[in-house]
């Protein structure tokens, strides 16, 4: 089993063969849309709403489609059997293709596509942030397309290497006073039994674990979902707070800028949706075994 | 002489030998920056002050400087000679190189230098807008450091595609009711004797050319310089209006939005300033003949 593998195309080949045309204007213009698949034994996890999102963001950018679901389905697949990973993500990023320079589309070119794998250690992340992770504040300088996942990412590299430099597990984004959701995860917190997160719109990503909790989880689990934006004050002065995403899953935050959210607790309710969160993964993606 | 080359980290080849590292930043985060120089006579125009906002670019996104301004000259020259082209833009790009999939930055990764020169036939593009052009307006939905030349250039990939379907020569950006800039372009409107920009910061691209008509120019023309933000109506009620920069130089503009600018004639003192404009350059490019 080769691991560094990445497919191009539909054709899968070692990583350091294949090369990219320098005028991709992915490399250009940062022109293009990508989206992340989590893999749980040997399974991908929501991968339809995840290829949903990422047609929906080929439709707003007018990167003309060139492969169907179903196909996009077989290269995860194809790209899971040649790497024999059963715990990692699998990386779609689809550009509007190589061109001469020039803003505006060009008149011909073909949408590259490109698919990876990357090996993730869920049990060691998981330990790590069971007693809580601290996070810090940015200013959200995005742009109002942030429910675009494209290629334009230098908004949250700066903020999450920011959150490193300062020893933090993330950044949480602030925009006119309110916490609208870290670099790669949405932001919650639970306040007198009531869950309260940012509202979807055009400063948020999509986030199909977002959507899990407030579609699927949260019924069984008799939690009410508020979504309204709020400030770290209001953050700070909650029961509990949490991140959650397709990348990081579920992570307690115990302190925002160098203060105790909850006393630096992780309020058993966030342990509950985190439980009931994989049971949910291991009955969509039970073990092969 | 051969036109389609691309100089690597100082080092020339054909551009369909280059290819580039899948994994690179650029081509994944667009996490890189950019400047365009342009080539009169075979001269570079301005070319230390262009240098020295790449260099401030690499400075604010933290990517390594690894070339002296004396390097980076010589490899214009270098291009240049090599392409044989005396009217061209001379393009150059420094991505923070190729890294593990991940948002922070790369513990080791080589920044990546690439410049290729594109050909520019600014006697037909000249003519083509003498009589004045006509622009869209498009919300402003950028970040909030437009004033750093990164490769996230999807609001102006979907805006100058906007002006291009439109028939339109190119869209400028309004934020809060107020004209910012063009996608590639300062934009100035002359009213009862001043010009009036939008003033800098960082809603606004640096610009050579803006630059060198306030501090230069301007002066010889016994034109004052009003540096404050005015909304569309105001542009559509001054006695002329225009886009400059290094790429479009300067371009009357007569119509906003299908409305007609002082009544749809170029104002003489567009034509002045271009003069002034082209009477420069030439001091600073000669011939070489």
């Amino acid at each position: 089993m080769e691991q560094n593998l990445i497919l191009i195309n539909g054709e899968i080949m070692p990583l350091e063969e294949a090369k990219l045309d320098y005028l991709d204007r992915g490399h250009i213009f940062g022109d293009g849309v990508f989206e992340i698949v989590p893999v749980y034994n040997g399974r991908c996890f929501a991968l339809v709403p995840h290829m949903e999102n990422l047609f929906d963001y080929t439709i707003k950018t007018k990167i003309p489609g060139i492969y169907t679901v179903g196909e996009l389905i077989e290269f995860h697949e194809a790209l899971l059997e040649a790497t024999g990973l059963t715990s990692c993500e699998i990386y779609t990023q689809i550009s509007r293709g190589s061109a001469p320079y020039g803003l505006g589309f060009p008149t011909q070119s073909i949408p590259e596509l490109i698919m990876f794998a990357l090996p993730v250690d869920r049990k060691t992340a998981r330990e790590k942030v069971t007693n809580g992770v601290n996070v810090i504040t940015v200013e959200d300088e995005r742009w109002a397309s942030c429910d675009i996942n494209t290629l334009n990412r230098m908004p949250e590299v700066m903020a999450k290497e920011k959150a490193i430099v300062g020893r933090a597990y993330d950044a949480l984004f602030v925009r006119d006073g309110k916490i609208t959701e870290g670099t790669e995860a949405s932001f919650f917190v639970y306040k007198d039994g009531i869950l309260w997160t940012h509202p979807d719109g055009k400063y948020i990503h999509r986030n199909i674990t977002k959507r899990l909790l407030k579609e699927r989880l949260s019924g069984g689990l008799d939690l009410q979902i508020m979504e309204r934006p709020f400030t770290k004050d209001f953050a700070l002065e909650s029961d509990g707070a949490f991140l959650c995403g397709p990348r990081c899953e579920f992570v307690p935050v115990t302190k925002i800028d160098r203060s105790l959210v909850n006393e630096g607790k992780v309020n058993p309710v966030v342990d509950k949706i985190r439980d009931a969160f994989f049971d949910f993964v291991l009955t969509e993606c039970p073990d092969k075994a």
